[in-house]
């Protein structure tokens, strides 16, 4: 990876969650090759599902992804396929997401080839979603997903449902696909000293989008039982826009109207050095910093 | 860079800072080699002396330093040497720092090893500093040093500065060297809000550890004539266990005693990205947070 100037992430969801041999052969060109690692891979048996986290650099990762989707296809009939998450395809959700040196306009460039490939190789259609979205209403992978994949065989044949790549008829056992850009995804918690579900409800609707508060933020209210306290749950989806510490001192402010204080936070999964680097230099005041200056940045560059 | 499980940093300081064919010369066993990597070289002509900052694998970083400090004895004569930065050798220090899966034991050993290769191939006299030093006098690099270059030849024959490593005498042309491992060094300022020196002073003394202060933490006052405001510039010589959020609280406090404010504040150079990390966690109040949860930590490892 040392060679690599250019890095991207691939998160792929695959409709098979039980059948670890199928998995296995699945996520099979994503390793020991050059340009491409294998970061993680998890299967949930209750919602047959395999969700993949695989880094690259564009090109390399191009190709692994291809090929990874074309066995996919052959392993997943999604006639049988039964499971608690909502799935239109063998391969339901291919999401590119910039790490390194990349412009999110090269990660639509990279979903766009993708797409194009897998559409001409495999005869299948595929919607771009995000960032890569030919319509606005196609930005959200729900929206598209609507009908599942018992659905898309007759949603796909409306005009306004013409997928953007393949045929505008749905693999006989793949389904369709959704492939785009997207920036990456923060899961990020908020922890109030009160076990008043109400009072997190509230502050999560003040500091989201959907309801008037920060552009680059989802949440919901949620308690946690067993500590007896409520957190404001959040995904943030893009922190170079809507900063972590910025929805953390909003929350904090919200609180004060119900005399609650943020106890803590936490954050879900895999966050990029960027998003924790800019809440310290926030909070240390930092001038000039650049990310030039971390040693790690520089060792790897 | 991929394969290194292990990554430690060497910093050595060479007496020559004008001749750049010199210095290229001695910066050639860095360049090019599988297991090191050459992040950065800097000669000053008034110190007259060039700081290199080299990473590397135990082993081939070890092999590298060997080699660049052989053909600086070679070119460099300290007879002739002129220069404002104290000196005491043609290469005058060459600290080892633990960087990633190192512990600072390692990085003790792996300072040894180097002093015990360089005294044997170069007959030269070597003193072990800081954390492998022989001797808690011998800690401290100034103290070793005090004497330079022209007072070592007499300094050397007493018992008590007796090398660690190489013949009780100098050599003629290199002089003597300091080897020893260090944790790595912050150089962290914080900005006031007046053009009053003696706050800045009161408050360096106030929160370092020579006259009271925090463990890891050498400060002074200082003045920014051209911004008309004063700072406290210190070196955090540990920020595994002086975090830089401490210090940087710490002098808000104290900065309250005088009516002043705390500004802003800066990193001068390179610094971990544990140490920034550590200040997001601190400010977020994160719980249960780890350093694998960062994507570029896994990418990379």
């Amino acid at each position: 990876m040392s060679s690599m100037k250019q890095i991207v992430q691939c998160v792929p969801n695959f409709s098979e969650g039980r059948d670890l041999k199928k998995i296995e052969k699945i996520v099979e060109p994503f390793r020991g090759r050059e340009g491409v690692k294998l970061l993680d891979y998890q299967n949930d048996e209750d919602h047959n599902r395999a969700v993949v986290t695989v880094v690259g650099a564009p090109g390399p990762l191009n190709t692994a992804v291809v090929e990874a989707m074309g066995i996919a296809i052959d392993v997943i009939d999604m006639r049988g396929h039964q499971g608690q998450h909502p799935r239109m395809g063998a391969i339901d959700v291919v999401p590119f997401i910039p790490v390194k040196n990349v412009t999110p306009q090269e990660a639509v460039d990279i979903s766009k080839d993708v797409a194009n490939q897998v559409a001409a190789k495999y005869n299948l259609p595929v919607f771009l979603y995000e960032k890569s979205a030919s319509k606005p209403e196609r930005q959200n992978l729900a929206a598209i997903r609507k009908g599942q994949f018992e659905g898309m065989a007759d949603k796909i044949r409306q005009a306004e449902w013409k997928p953007d790549f393949g045929p505008a008829e749905i693999h006989p056992s793949a389904g369709v696909t959704a492939i785009g850009a997207r920036m990456p995804l923060v899961a990020y918690n908020v922890n109030l000293d009160t076990a008043d579900f109400d009072i997190a409800d509230r502050i999560a609707k003040q500091v989201r989008h959907l309801s008037g508060g920060l552009r680059y933020c989802k949440g919901i209210g949620i308690e946690l039982k067993d500590r007896g306290i409520v957190q404001v749950s959040m995904n943030m989806t893009d922190y170079t826009k809507t900063a972590l510490y910025r929805v953390f001192e909003l929350i904090r402010i919200e609180a004060r109207r119900y005399g609650v204080n943020v106890i803590g936070s936490e954050i879900i999964g895999l966050v990029p050095m960027e998003a924790l680097i800019d809440t310290a230099a926030y909070y240390l005041g930092l001038e000039e910093f650049s990310l030039e200056q971390v040693l790690e940045y520089r060792i790897y560059e």
